[in-house]
């Protein structure tokens, strides 16, 4: 019988964790405070190399003392997303009680793939999906599971749309089974997708794109010519991929068109919903995703417009079951019983094994904070996307690149005198000047071959006086 | 300009999160003071169908106050991991520092898809594979990505390995660009191997199965007859997955002997050490993986040896640049440079696009802690195991299936007396006894046909005493 190090023990001494946790969610309210008051630079740039250095690898065997120093510059040098000049990319500013909810799941560690090792997590799981495939409007039957973000959920339903209506066992079968497969992808949906199809071994060809309009929105009128050349390529198309809120821009995709297309061909209907499935939480957008009730899967992050921290994605067959065959897989040491269909071991219909308790956070937000917050939460960034592109459309010396359907906002400045040819340098001059400095995040994205700034109005602390202020800032950083 | 919502105002406030964080650090430190006191059951056993009832999705539309009730209900609930009677699931007992990082990560939520979002944590993600990677014995030039969890991490590693030697482009030519791909696998490989190999379209002879030894051990010698086997079947083995630590009965391959064949045939050669890449650590266990540093790639999981909150999965390659081939993609709105071979977007070589900042906990506790912990708990557990082994094979009414490798022993109770057909029911109905009263948490595989009870050690703060307390309860419970 050995005795046990003094190392290991103090390692997990609940009276060290306690004191250094009191100190923790000081140091954290304190940061919240001071960034909420839009103290402090947005994001206090420095160049990758700077960081690798003042973060060295340089471990030491014994214990050092405590970790609140570190943890204090680790919160001064990050990005501050709370700041409400954070108007960057679709990461959600996440709600604190949501983080206090990872806090519990981390020290709990219960890892889902199977019931045992997640009880209460597969359970809120199991009804918050439930309550999500409600406010979509999805029918009674309809089910999935969550997964570590919206790659791996495009991922997921890719696989089961495959199992679905390959008209193969793309499963068992292998690259001779069958035809080679095809989805119809607008040209504005995010890279995962054709990233999905190339993973899955179907090629440049797997991803038959559809033309978009002049609003960056799939047009439908195009989709039997899509859909004629793909099979004139020798391709098998199996399924539309919409976009509700496509990347770049937000756009929101016809959906209803979509769901009759794919009715009258027998093709699988899948939504990215990632960024926009939100709207359905929002009585004054939800419109925008009218036709989603209607698809065999659809992706949302509750990570972009729910206010949750990453990650935490669901993925939603209309068709519960479905969501069985995307990994239609058995493992003696996990799953010891015969019926491999139970939907409480989650890891039979996930990419992860383990996973974290995912459901935690969105659970207890709804139930602490009530629904009405995320419905707001949309219909207020949203309105404000709206009103900062009017006044985007007023002025002389911005151009808009299209009226916004989300809180995604793409634009560029244009100073009166500067020729047309100086544009697309000017956009990453004063994107650069903004973000070094601290003052702002946003990003910038290439449409039809021109750079835009973009924004997107994510942060529910942001007002019209900070976009406001953006404007001026750019106009200054000329 | 429309006045900010209170509920949304109130659900960012400072002192809100101070609150309450403070009143959560105080549950969880007690909870951790009962659980690790042994008080109290491990898993608080109940159905499903009971927990769906106990936290049902019947969210108000107001907020209700607030959350500690709620999270009292869902720590007595959980699974209580630190408990030292949890001897099930490869599952780690988390540093409560860990989950304190955790609590930061989520709080700051620091994307990481492009540096800009994360600038830290790229950093320490950085420099903390550079540290694993040095562990190993990788040589210069190494390098890689973390990501959620190791089946996401064997599925990275091997479309790397596609794109390498498949001997066409497999990223863009699609199913017909080339003959049908299969790797060598043994027979003891975690499930997620032959999952990724179907999920990449390969079917099931996309896995070609090496024989494994009376240790569940690859055999060296049956590679060459495997390979043959391969190409008669009018497959092109591109590579050989070596286990460190398979997940049934921890079983490490033998890794040189694996290299020499990959090196002599041009296979990659990958190692899953999701498991046990953390003998490495371990001064008296680190001859288990000799050979690993020959690898193309390995996959190591920090949350199962490393104490780490999941998910935290390291893949390393051999060669750095590898990491870039996974992933072969651009999207103008995330990386606005030209050189899409920067370092420092790590969604270029990542399967997440949004991730955690993975990196901070195990930075963290690696700086805090020292790194001497890390191995001593590594030995520790394994030596733990070795005497249980030895135990088990010296009493009369047990009977071990293998000696370990690991801190993973598969055994089995045999009481006098009972015919040996009524064994593998008896081992289903001993462990869901003592599961179901709390009193431990093992769990269960099939070995060769035969029902096994299953342990993991992989509580640092588990003693010979609790592990002589199991065989005593399993005795009672017949």
């Amino acid at each position: 019988m050995a005795p046990q190090r003094p190392n290991l023990t103090a390692a997990y001494d609940p009276e060290h964790f306690r004191r250094l946790g009191h100190q923790l969610v000081d140091q954290l309210a304190d940061h919240l405070a001071r960034t909420t008051r839009r103290e402090g630079p947005v994001l206090p740039w420095a160049p990758p190399a700077t960081h690798v250095e003042r973060f060295p690898a340089d471990f030491p065997e014994e214990p050092t003392g405590d970790a609140s120093a570190l943890l204090a510059r680790v919160i001064e040098n990050s990005h501050h997303l709370h700041h409400p000049h954070y108007v960057g990319h679709q990461v959600s500013v996440p709600l604190p009680l949501a983080a206090l909810c990872d806090l519990t799941s981390s020290l709990l560690n219960n890892g889902m793939a199977v019931y045992e090792m997640g009880p209460v997590s597969t359970a809120m799981e199991h009804n918050v999906l439930r309550w999500m495939a409600g406010v979509l409007g999805l029918p009674e039957g309809s089910g999935g599971v969550l997964t570590s973000g919206g790659s791996a959920g495009n991922l997921t339903a890719l696989l089961a749309a495959r199992q679905a209506r390959a008209g193969f066992d793309a499963w068992n079968g292998g690259p001779t089974a069958g035809p080679p497969l095809t989805v119809l992808v607008p040209e504005s949906t995010h890279y995962c997708v054709a990233r999905s199809v190339r993973m899955m071994g179907w090629g440049a060809e797997g991803v038959t794109p559809i033309p978009v309009d002049a609003h960056y929105r799939l047009r439908p009128e195009a989709l039997e010519e899509t859909l004629a050349a793909a099979k004139r390529a020798g391709r098998r198309p199996i399924a539309v991929v919409a976009s509700a809120g496509s990347t770049a821009t937000g756009a929101f995709d016809p959906l209803e068109a979509v769901a009759d297309f794919c009715a009258k061909h027998g093709l699988w209907f899948h939504v990215d919903g990632a960024h926009g499935a939100s709207a359905a939480l929002s009585p004054r957008y939800r419109h925008q995703v009218k036709g989603i009730e209607r698809a065999d899967s659809v992706v949302w992050d509750a990570h972009k417009m729910m206010m949750m921290p990453a990650l935490i994605t669901a993925v939603l067959f209309r068709e519960g079951h479905r969501s069985f065959e995307a990994f239609a897989q058995e493992a003696s040491y996990l799953f010891t019983g015969q019926d491999t269909r139970r939907w409480s071991d989650v890891a039979l219909r996930t990419l992860e094994c383990t996973k974290e308790m995912m459901a935690l956070k969105l659970y207890t937000c709804l139930h602490t904070l009530g629904t009405k917050l995320f419905a707001d939460a949309v219909t207020d960034t949203f309105d404000l996307s709206r009103r900062f592109a009017q006044r985007l459309q007023a002025s002389s010396d911005f151009e808009l690149a299209v009226p916004p359907d989300c809180n995604i906002v793409c634009f560029r400045h244009t100073p009166k005198g500067l020729p047309d040819s100086e544009l697309d340098a000017l956009q990453v001059r004063l994107r650069e000047s903004l973000i070094t400095r601290g003052d702002f995040y946003l990003v910038q994205t290439t449409l039809r071959g021109r750079v835009w700034l973009r924004t997107t109005v994510i942060n529910p602390l942001t007002t019209d006086e900070d976009l406001d202020a953006l404007l001026e800032a750019l106009r200054r950083a000329v």
